[in-house]
């Protein structure tokens, strides 16, 4: 209980102000990139009129966070950022000003990374900004993952040796666009050297929420944040039915900020479709596969699912404790930076502390690489404790009051009928009778 | 428990044979017409290679159901069979032949309408299928609700006039396309003269399941299923954020044979998005809406569920109850036809009556205008009773035991922190302890 957590963040953003990614940049794209730069006051006025943007919060948030901002770009600051929010390390995503986008990667290919970029400038802003973050994290490489940009819609060999010069530049992940837009989708073979060089190099590949199809949306905010989680989760089915994850056991695959909410239904309906469709037939429509759609995804992919909701920690065993990788957002707004430990506090107080160690910190360890025993001095210096989360001292009396749900588990794997919602924990359901 | 229930299917299907469409056509559209009748071997293979077709399955199926199946476009044939599954009346959508589109709407626009239609290729098969369909309903009205196919992005003083049309040859609801294709989609103002008028008629406006951007599948059918149910239910929230459904409070909008399990994910994430900005902000991004999205969702909108899955009327509380409409999908083989009766006993035994008679029948009978009166005395000849659905005679027991998650409820919005999942009944949960 006195145990510290080591605390693994696997969703954060760092980027420099656009302006200074120059030297990063090859010269031959030097116009082009102050073309760019002349774009961003009409880039403002399109997220405003979009309501993603609201000048008073705008003004607010600069103001009160300017110190801890710089940590977006500068190493020191930054460790003084994590160290106070608790956490021992995290994994580096693009973007690190999601207010007024001050820090966007050259050419728009940070988070708005899209299937749709000029391939020459998308691969060339990749690289800008790729070069950068490879100096950004060798200052404590043992205390971030850095996400290389990868537009993989690009020349295939282009994008294997990308994948390759991040890898030996010490980058340790790699985001494609959520969306293909009019290239080939990810279930086609042209990709499978990119997969292979991922699996080859063990850099998890990932999707993060950000691009979506913007001009079908109008002004309306609402109709943006009601799917902009679906576009980064949909690679997840073309890979996971073209049998890519067959085919390369090594890749692993996540979704970033898009929560974990959709995963269950998700894999309901997916395991039943292969586990039926093998019932009665001789020839399966799923032949790219050998196993069902769980056992992949178990193996292969997780879910940066960043601050996980207490609805989708209720549904944890469904989706996995172990899918589940926790993340602060920093320095975002909407994330739970700079008071993540009462956050943590008021999310986690009732989960078991050893599931708590999995989704904190232990599952993005496996996942990314990270050196847990290198990690572990700091965090037993940095780290929130479980009575520090309010966790209680009887863990077997927490583990005992999940039982039943852990135990249904995934209900269409374990013959159990259905899970019955609106239930309490054991203990306060005994209390209320 | 011996009075029969009243079931109407909010799901099923009925098309002419092809060909014979060719007198509800204007003539000068017969030689597209027969040009369209041309490509229907290739239609055929093109199905077979994504595996929504199976050669063995398909000759088993005719072979087994021929004489049911002619119920697709026989009003005699169909009235037995409906009788036969104690369905009293039903919502009549397109495309009988679900197996080898044999009854296609003329130029592909029944269950594959699309807004990339050519508008006039488009509104010309439409306005053929719902001549016929006026017929087809006409020899018991009270027994059919008429689905009228609607190409929504065509020239919008002809859209409004096939509403009326519609309604005045007896048709009771229309369905447009689940995707806008190239056109200006569904928050476009362009559609208010639409909305206006299918909320004049009376006439609910439906997606149903089958267009999705399929030219993106290659020939895999895990993807194309994975996210064939997302499709038909976008409109939703495109209505609902542009504020469709404030601008036209009678309009009343369903989305057919998707499933009702995505459903309270989208809920609890349009609730929060909406009830959050009005927490602090004074200028909302949300001012097209007046009240939060579960306000419209109880008012105007509604789901063809069809065969309800055990997991989706675990979730019925935050669904809605009412927003739930049962449906056979007869003729289609992945419905329950011609074993409604089985089925239901299977899937509704554990539910309270009361709810079982609202999701069976009279919802959809308030939704669509049914005629209950009228239907009674055959819904007592036909249709089960809540004994022969395996329903105990304790019905206060039963009621007694989902107290709790009826009590739950829509959690975010009744102070209740979230379900825990895997719980079962009441009264199996004593038992097991």
């Amino acid at each position: 209980m006195h145990d510290p957590y080591l605390i693994i963040s696997s969703d954060c953003h760092a980027g420099l102000p656009t302006e200074e990614y120059r030297p990063y940049l090859d010269a031959r794209f030097h116009r082009a990139f102050d073309e760019f730069l002349g774009q961003r006051d009409a880039r403002r006025a399109e997220a405003t009129r979009l309501g993603i943007r609201n000048d008073a919060f705008a003004e607010r948030w600069f103001r009160d966070h300017e110190e801890g901002l710089r940590g977006g770009w500068d190493p020191a600051q930054r460790i003084k950022e994590l160290d106070g929010d608790g956490v021992a390390a995290e994994v580096v995503f693009p973007d690190a000003d999601a207010v007024d986008s001050g820090t966007a990667a050259p050419f728009g290919v940070g988070l708005g990374l899209s299937g749709d970029h000029d391939p020459e400038l998308g691969m060339a802003g990749a690289r800008a900004h790729n070069r950068w973050l490879a100096d950004f994290v060798s200052a404590h490489p043992e205390r971030h993952c850095g996400v290389a940009l990868l537009p993989v819609t690009a020349e295939t060999g282009q994008v294997v040796a990308e994948i390759h010069r991040a890898r030996e530049s010490g980058l340790g992940a790699l985001m494609i666009p959520a969306m293909w837009g009019g290239n080939a989708p990810y279930h086609d073979r042209r990709y499978d050297p990119v997969w292979a060089a991922a699996a080859e190099c063990a850099m998890p590949v990932l999707t993060h929420s950000g691009s979506s199809p913007r001009q079908e949306y109008g002004d309306h905010l609402g109709i943006f944040v009601s799917e902009v989680t679906w576009w980064p989760a949909r690679p997840l089915w073309f890979l996971l039915w073209s049998g890519v994850f067959e085919r390369h056991p090594g890749l692993r695959f996540g979704v970033a900020e898009s929560g974990c909410w959709w995963l269950p239904n998700l894999l309901w309906f997916m395991d039943r479709l292969y586990l039926g469709a093998h019932g009665g037939k001789k020839l399966s429509p799923f032949a790219a596969l050998k196993r069902p759609p769980h056992e992949y995804l178990d193996r292969q992919v997780f879910v940066c699912a960043t601050n996980t909701k207490r609805r989708e920690l209720a549904q944890r065993y469904e989706i996995g404790v172990d899918n589940i990788l926790w993340g602060s957002d920093f320095p975002h707004p909407e994330g739970t930076w700079p008071d993540t430990r009462g956050w943590l506090k008021k999310t986690f107080h009732d989960i078991p502390v050893a599931e708590t160690r999995r989704m904190l910190g232990l599952s993005a360890a496996e996942t990314f690489g990270f050196d847990t025993a290198a990690l572990a001095p700091l965090a037993r210096r940095i780290g929130p404790t479980p009575a520090g989360l309010g966790q209680p001292a009887d863990q077997p009396g927490v583990e005992a009051s999940w039982a039943r749900s852990r135990e249904v588990g995934r209900h269409w794997l374990t013959d159990h009928d259905f899970p019955v919602l609106g239930a309490q924990l054991e203990q306060e359901g005994r209390t209320a009778r």
